[in-house]
């Protein structure tokens, strides 16, 4: 009996696994993990940069050893999937440390090869204290630099989740911090009211912010001194975070001739299977079915990865027992950033997947609320947008940004997005409420029922 | 044209008079409210008692004089509507200052006459010092008294919401503070594990609880000096807190021949219509029906009131404007409370309900799981029940107990079960996530899972 092979080892690679393993002991599986480190808590960097969390091994949710021998799971770190030979239903991989290289069959196989940060070709990006923040390998390497060098003055290009997160984790290890944007506004995620909320906050925690402006080039001897942008402008920087964004793994997918879709992630269709029958794909290398946009789209968040890699773990012992497999729910693009004491979430589409996919018949409301009980200490202003279809009222996204955990709501417009619910349906919702915690009508009510006028 | 006519001036009231002047500005609109005080953040009075709160004044929503000047609302304050002729349309009314009463015919009545504390017959209980929590002036009343007597020890008597929280409110001002419940344990809304939890915040706070036994008298001379329990036990005491409860004030619609429901709050059909096809009633005097036990209920709870009220408003509109009546959505008795560092909330049905009702087929879930993901500073467990349908899965209610405001989250169960979703449904949603809001796998996911098992 071949084994099941997974090419990657951190969340939905490890997710397979583990489900795999669980429910068919007998079954030998092999996890081929580039790392050192296998299923961490990726999202938990910017802390541990920034000081919250003392150790980066406490974003280890899973240890190698305890996967080999707890789990069971024939578990190779440092070792690459270099080729994929679907003919013969076997895998090309490279031992990291050694060089050499071996095939392995594999009856089936999970692509789990995740993501990279993007590294732009931009002079002098090659230089010391250049860095990106992807890997947990990253984050250490970034932490040694700067207890090392101790630099005062950070630039970080890209004012995405990651360039945000990690500007609050440098000003909190005392920093100068200037984040990049090329695009005209940083959080391109959400729209421009509510990326304007974040700048102000960054803002008002002395995080310059130059958006609109591209790095032409990166300027030091040995390490980096200076960035240069097309502005002519120069700024000095001994330490410069790359966080323009991510590129899924999927080289050795498409020389195998695995179909890819949006972004040139992995295709995959309801059951997580690729163009190949035996083999799956799951997390940051590949789509995901967009419930509102009703296509599949490249979104690489936590919890989507997690789910996929579950998921593609429970289809393949479905197909290994001949049960009918399951459905992948799709995903909405739900998200939420921290920001110093700010807060902005999303869920479902705004203005960019509006301007992106060209949609139409769709109407939003706005709405500044607040997060408490008008008289209650710690209140404070917090906006809410809905996105609706013009004619059925149908719910299609939202956008929160606001304080204290006011963006936990924005799981209550993922729900009712999920179930199918117009405005009237989410003005009519009996929640919970007491002055700590809410306003008698939650900002979502408030929101609903201005969209219904 | 005879005006129409509102009795009560709090939440439900003032909602219902604004909504009809705002539509039918040219329509004469009368309400008579008993205190000085109009519109009102009840739920706010701890927090007033407790010192988060400066001053009373800050929960007064609107001032009468902007009822009158700016709403052009005729509202009479310190007048009580004393009896009900539905065959003439009027309503007896006296004023509360001179004594005189009056009569006033109406097109259209609105009961909204609130409820009242409970304050059962216990020997003793008219001593200085044994207050109520109900009205905003038992709030000022209570605090004069604190302000004035300094007194040390304080005895709850009811540890329900106001009970609980004005435990909170008394030790941060420095009072010693015993609750006495009659019931087997506090909060008896939640089930027991939660309630559990809440005892044990109050008494990591100094609460002292006794629970499962009643006071059977009040003594001291003059004032309030001790508190007799029916064990025998005897607790000093120179403030003691009313908290048993609140009844409806329907006995003006009783006598009138207006019929009542659970706890002889209002029936009304869901237009909020009374049997009285010119009377609707709204808010804590009326009952609300409940969209999981399917049946009229009372549950004295903020948002249903203001919504009640607003709702009897719109209708009272569309019914002079010959319109179609709105429909009321239904409540779940959505609740949260604040206790200390702790939270629980509740939405639907429990095991309170499951007794009362004597529902079958309801089978649940119980987790413990933690606030935020695991490395994060201030992550704390938190604990998620969800109740269900043991056939369909259909999600029918849920508790959660915990901190940081995670019990915001009730909310995303109360849209689930709303929506008709499934413990499937729930599992399968794309909630946000970021290390300082939540775990990748939010804890009602995770309890989604363990029940779907």
């Amino acid at each position: 009996m071949k084994p099941v092979v997974v090419a990657g080892a951190v969340a939905a690679g490890m997710s397979a696994a583990s489900i795999i393993k669980r429910s068919l002991p007998d079954r030998e599986v092999i996890v081929y993990g580039r790392e050192e480190n296998i299923s961490y808590g990726a999202c938990g960097m910017p802390y541990f940069i920034g000081g919250e969390i003392e150790s980066y091994e406490k974003l280890a949710v899973l240890k190698p050893s305890w996967a080999r021998e707890k789990r069971n799971i024939d578990l190779h770190i440092r070792h690459e999937v270099t080729k994929i030979d679907r003919d013969a239903g076997k895998v090309e991989v490279k031992d990291l440390e050694s060089g050499n290289t071996f095939w392995q069959e594999y009856e089936k196989l999970v692509i789990a090869t995740g993501a990279r940060a993007i590294m732009p070709p931009i002079p002098g990006a090659d230089l010391e204290g250049v860095l990106p923040l992807k890997q947990l390998e990253d984050s250490v390497r970034l932490d040694e630099y700067l207890n090392e060098k101790k630099p005062r003055k950070a630039v970080i290009i890209g004012g995405g989740y990651i360039g945000v997160e990690s500007a609050e984790a440098f000003r909190n290890r005392g920093m100068d911090v200037t984040i990049v944007e090329a695009l005209p506004r940083i959080l391109n995620i959400v729209d421009e009211e509510m990326s304007e909320h974040a700048a102000e906050e960054l803002e008002n925690n002395e995080v310059a912010i130059l958006s609109g402006t591209k790095v032409v080039g990166i300027e030091g001897s040995g390490s980096v001194e200076r960035v240069k942008l097309e502005t002519g402008e120069t700024l000095e920087a001994d330490v410069v975070l790359m966080s323009v964004g991510v590129r899924p793994n999927t080289e050795i997918a498409e020389e195998a001739g695995i179909e890819l879709g949006d972004k040139k992630a992995v295709m995959v269709d309801q059951y997580l299977k690729t163009n190949d029958p035996d083999i799956y794909a799951a997390g940051d290398c590949a789509v995901a079915y967009h419930n509102v946009l009703g296509r599949p789209v490249h979104v690489p968040l936590a919890l989507g990865a997690n789910r996929q890699g579950r998921m593609a773990g429970e289809n393949i012992v479905a197909e290994l027992n001949g049960n009918p497999l399951n459905t992948f729910p799709g995903i909405l693009g739900s998200a939420m950033i921290k920001i110093f004491d700010g807060e902005v979430a999303k869920t479902g589409i705004g203005e960019t997947e509006i301007e992106q996919y060209g949609l139409k018949e769709v109407d939003s409301v706005s709405i500044k609320a607040h997060t408490l009980a008008g008289y209650y200490p710690g209140n404070s202003p917090m906006w809410v947008k809905i996105f609706y279809h013009a004619h059925s009222k149908k719910l299609m996204g939202g956008q929160i940004y606001g304080a204290g955990r006011s963006v936990l709501r924005i799981n209550i417009l993922a729900t009712a997005i999920s179930a199918g619910m117009r405005l009237e349906d989410l003005y009519n919702l009996d929640l919970g409420y007491a002055p700590p915690f809410s306003p008698v009508w939650d900002p979502l009510l408030v929101a609903a029922r201005q969209g219904m006028k």
